[in-house]
């Protein structure tokens, strides 16, 4: 065990009431009077979670859209957002994409906290929301013969940051818009959240949080990769589903289920096996990391 | 103006929601199912809030408490914290203190996010209450003809943070207790939001802190220094009074108000007039800080 993992468990030996499950990879439920709120934070690291050449537009575009992901994945409608914020260079671009942000969503500023700092500049959010639909769907609902679903391409984000690292920033280039200014699917999870076994939006990479996923239900999730839908070209399938940043919504329903929105079928779930993940039938090989651990 | 300070001033001109004036100096207030939520977020980085080698059990206590004492000063109730953390050295420590203080203040972890970064490390935390008394209390209440009120002495945590520098941590010393552990007044601002006319905690300096009062309240706060409670050698006094990290609740109420708590008169409330802030009669004078600015 690593001493992040090892840290982490020790943090979740304190979080032992029932709301308290917003640690990392989920979100923190808490009834308050009448209505069911969900909260969550996320920070992100220069050069750990962005490049220090990228556009402080962009980067305050993907600090709020990925807490309004983690959202979306529970049916949430957004209500507003704390920030955390690093002062430094470039500071009223920053202030630009969160206006852009902010005003695309419709989503508050309710407040946070500006200091001051040296190195690697750090910024966090925390985004809350109310639930749209109880129970909260979770990624521990999927039933064996349900069937895996993804909400759209994966791989695009992928392109997109290899484009930046390698040619440099072009604002508002096509290439680079799904790495730098992603589309958290908070309509689609409102829609999705009724119908859903389990839910969760791909952030670390497909197969990873497939096998997060199969993990937190207790089954075997079978990927069928070459069903995976990829928006990058082939020869990069299997870096694609590998990849994350794309904040598509992965998720298991069952096969009578009628969806509400458009969605591809990747895979089968079954009774948990030698393996929670199957890759096109077979276990993973040793070493595939099948995503990205922050 | 600063950048710091353009840059906030950009950002408020983003939080325009009535709700939004949780920037920095003040918390967000948001109406949900019948309760009213009260949120803050206040972040630390080392060196700036803190000494690199203070016992990282003391940071996650006063990590909480600081967004804690936010919380006291509108007379709410904590319901739980989400922690922004940066991994490194004695994640162990951090851990020991954060369930000192959570366990202490009957506070909920909800969630948060852990990263790996280099540099001076951050944390932050979004705490989140609920009001027991509405009007919610602000800082821009004070009435010409009130009386200017301190819960309790300043000047303790300034000591605490000369004898850790220059003597370096004694853990658990009761010398440094004040600058390493401080004491959210949480059950007081419960007690006196109903008959204050403004309030506010005392973070960044008792003088600095009473020009924000006054300034938010549109009148002249003048400070009787001599009667100001200091845990510090009198012939500090000057400078306690303008250090910040005590954590008193700073308070206005109409002379004739029974006060629930006790408090100490330390200034009086008048008509705005040329200066918002009097000290013993006078303005402060031409590059008097006042207080501690982060």
């Amino acid at each position: 065990m690593s001493s992040e993992s090892a840290f982490i468990e020790s943090l979740r030996a304190l979080a032992t009431h029932p709301s308290a499950r917003g640690l990392n990879d989920d979100v923190a439920i808490l009834k308050v009077g009448g209505e069911t709120l969900i909260l969550t934070h996320d920070t992100m690291v220069e050069e750990v979670h962005f490049l220090a050449n990228q556009d402080m537009a962009d980067i305050a575009w993907k600090l709020v859209a990925t807490n309004l992901s983690d959202l979306a994945a529970k049916g949430a409608k957004p209500l507003g957002v704390l920030l955390s914020y690093t002062l430094g260079a470039d500071d009223a671009r920053f202030v630009a994409g969160l206006k852009d942000v902010l005003e695309f969503y419709s989503v508050i500023l309710l407040g946070g906290d500006t200091v001051s700092g040296s190195g690697a500049r750090t910024f966090g959010m925390t985004a809350i929301g109310t639930a749209t639909h109880t129970p909260i769907p979770s990624r521990n609902g999927a039933k064996p013969d349900d069937r895996l679903f993804i909400t759209g391409p994966v791989g695009a984000a992928m392109i997109g940051f290899e484009t930046l690292r390698d040619r440099g920033a072009t604002l508002g280039a096509a290439e680079t818009a799904a790495f730098c200014r992603p589309i958290p699917l908070l309509a689609e999870g409102q829609a999705l959240a009724p119908v859903v076994t389990a839910i969760m939006d791909v952030s670390d990479g497909l197969l990873l949080d497939c096998s997060r996923l199969a993990k937190a239900s207790g089954v075997t999730i079978d990927v069928d990769t070459a069903s995976v839908p990829i928006a990058a070209p082939d020869c990069r399938r299997d870096d694609a589903i590998r990849w994350g940043d794309d904040y598509q919504l992965l998720f298991t329903a069952n096969q009578n289920t009628k969806l509400p929105v458009p969605a591809h079928a990747i895979g089968t779930v079954s009774t948990l096996g030698g393996s929670s993940l199957l890759i096109d039938g077979k276990p993973p090989k040793d070493g595939d990391t099948l995503g990205y651990s922050h």
